[in-house]
């Protein structure tokens, strides 16, 4: 499998941008694979994502910040610079369904996700099943009343000692903590199960049914300090009629809770998200 | 053309209700084209639509209500009675983006719409060449500031002069009194340009914008006293991406806007819509 | 868990089938849980599902036949008796690619699909793991050059033990002969990779790729003698772009065939399908 | 309303193609406001389209050509330059059924459509009036039987005198014969009432009607000298149901087909469509 380099950038737009980056990489002979780029006419933002080949770049990575770096400084570039390998390691934290959980780790045996995933942790056990089919080691750490600010505390350490890069809450029914939520900026990523804005919070399939709507929906996102309110990363809707009673909604929304969620994680390893703002770009 | 009866019943869900309905209809030799029920499980409600050929029906229709009633009575039923011909008569009320009207005065010519259009009422002058080429007569009421009583009083002496049946709201943006709203109870569609609730009130496109989603939507739906609140008749939505400005939104929407209002007309001259608490079955 | 009855009728419109149906069954003291009929204006056939509790109905299901037989004989009626338990039995059919069967094990042990699946046959071993991991029985039986009627043979002696009730074809990539068309009719589900009938036969994703379309399809279908070209039960969608390669087809593909292979099974299994000449009535 | 250049490019992919340029549009002061390529991995293509602001740009345009063939010559390169005005001029063709005509003039009315329509040619007389209302003159050129050629000489004058870039197939029922096809290679768009390549040919509405199929689609495309195998532009499907009769087929459809086409004008009048092959890329 082919090594790449990805670099994500964001800065103000200005003229000569591309010529100033595709220079560059051309100098270190880089070959391009792909390359995507976006141009924000109302916020005169500049976001572009390039990806090539390492094998027969010139350049030593270690070395790359210092050789960008007056570049970058010109443009006023806010950049990352991400490797294809070693895979991100994913965490991902589930509660009692786990539909989610299973589709994940079905496309990961499958090679869809291109990351590790060194450890599931939940605050019951039923999903231990399908993590040991998966030979996905399970930490059930259940959550006693009071008990969140010791259980959040073993959480870290564990995701501390496995260098985990990112966290993916797959129907984890516990609000994180701020002090969680900072830890891993724009890193944890959540499946909401309605349409957000729209029925945030508790309960969204029971007060779309209430409400009477005709379309379900669920959304992934980023977490932040505010509840369901961080950058959107994918959403999909499924159309329900008088015919579908809760259940029918509940059913059919898994569904889309796992495609959102999916889609979410696997643009998520593969560096196409570039969040600017509360909004994302999804350089697919 | 066909002439049918419609009935539409909603009761209490009880055994013998399908064969006490049909017992009668076959009474007086009603040949039945559609007939389609829902059992709401939860609340325990039967709903019924059932339309039938008149050309060979025995009974009355001026006596339907007096034969019908000791099996109204008997199942504790809401019903009404509706027939194909003569068709409803709908006044549509337009602002100034005429994209709404100029679907359903498209739609309505070529046949698709089985009801008259006696007349459409605006605040701007904008949508009048529209109206004039499909020969509707176009009111044309100004909005002076302060002289929203007054032109709602002249607006209601329109419509009672044409024995109007049911206000479309194409794009109409003033916000109904309680009173107009009391008048035409369950006969004024609106068309909101969002996926309700998400984004009710003013300017949803720029909120949606603001927001980040990844879908845009748009709600047809009853007029009631509280704004965006009516039971919803239908929904649809659009992909959108980074690659959308506001304008795309806009643009995009106006298709949605188009589908959703010209769907929930047609099923409300069919007389398909059954509104029960704020929740609509669509027999389709 | 309620123990209901399901009534699948098919016969030439005509007066009064309503009321006989729906009078029979209250004079055995039915209650009727859920209703839908359809009639097809074109052909004047009449279609009907009908669904009631048998908790405190008065005619022995044994005897049901011969009490209906004189209302089905007036009205020209093929009709069938179906009740929701025992569940109907399944045997699930697959090759390499497991993806559809990890799905159906994963709705099964969830509750939502109310069937057996007593054993899986595959021509490969792959699928063995995920059938373990569901604790059901795994029959690998070998396709080797010639042997085709053999292993037939050996699949309908164990499909003939289990009294299986329906075959479904989880991305089983052989062909089955006529003989075994014959011994299941309206019993063997298949999913093409598909939107047929664009794209019948072999490797349709190459061919979309090939031919650029803007969309994916898949589709569920009973099978017939003719390959690919039963009546269709359930197709679905996604839309690609120029930036998607033939294995991202494969990959958004894989997510359609699980929608509308489930979808299919679940429809089967709570005798929603009415196949009509070729085509079918889902009654949802 | 800024006039921009666009250029497209299409090329074996080789390392420091965006390097050549973005160096030459820098080297002549060119602000780049959108850029988009893509890579397609399995035949080795790079594909690009660059938009930039025309107001600094200091080669004249009628320079062009022979200041970037050195880069074009180098790279192999298959391109071509546009500019955003004067606008492109478009014929409408059009038979009886004007559902097409009149979304294309409504939306080219609103703005949305960045192109001139200096005529409409017709076989019929029934889309005169929606003609005249948006003031766009009206050629009525009857076809009588063994009068295809003669219909096509006087319809290829018109096109000629008023100069025409582009002919759009708005639900035109004739067969274009290869000499017209041959005169407006890629610049004759046409909209066909199925999913491509299902039901091409006649009567698509009918023949999914009789397959039973649970969706149905619609194609815009390039025409070619081979009927319904053009480069596909886009499709889109909407969902039916057994309640759909034939004519609910034709309804839906009309919508479907007003917005494959009227995107595949917009994207085409925006050149942002790049054929290869017998695919099309679309930089939206």
């Amino acid at each position: 499998m082919q090594k790449t380099a990805i670099l994500l950038i964001h800065c103000p737009d200005r003229r000569g941008l591309v010529a100033a980056i595709a220079d560059f990489l051309l100098s270190h002979n880089a070959n391009i694979l792909h390359a995507d780029q976006h141009q924000d006419g109302e916020s005169m933002l500049f976001l572009m994502r390039v990806e090539w080949d390492l094998s027969d770049f010139k350049l030593d990575l270690a070395r790359f910040g210092m050789e960008f770096s007056p570049i970058a400084e010109r443009y006023q570039m806010d950049w990352r610079l991400e490797t294809s390998s070693p895979f991100p390691k994913l965490a991902i934290f589930v509660s009692r369904q786990d539909h989610c959980l299973a589709d994940l780790l079905y496309r990961h045996r499958g090679g869809e996700l291109a990351c590790d995933i060194p450890l599931v942790i939940s605050n019951h056990a039923e999903a231990a099943p399908i993590a040991d089919f998966y030979r996905i080691p399970f930490h059930h750490i259940p959550m006693a009343t009071g008990q969140a600010q010791e259980v959040e505390l073993r959480q870290m350490e564990i995701l501390d000692r496995h260098r985990i890069d990112a966290v993916v809450l797959a129907r984890y029914m516990q609000i994180l903590s701020p002090r969680f939520v900072a830890r891993y900026p724009r890193r944890i990523l959540n499946v909401h199960h309605s349409f957000l804005p729209a029925f945030s919070g508790a309960r969204p399939y029971h007060r779309a049914f209430d409400r009477g709507v005709k379309l379900i929906g669920a959304t992934s996102h980023y977490v932040t300090e505010t509840l369901d309110d961080g950058p959107i990363i994918e959403q999909d809707v499924a159309r329900i009629s008088h015919r579908d009673q809760l259940e029918d909604l509940i059913q059919k929304g898994r569904d889309l809770e796992k495609m959102v969620l999916s889609r979410a994680v696997r643009w998520h390893i593969e560096h196409r998200i570039l969040v600017y703002g509360n909004k994302t770009v999804i350089f697919d």
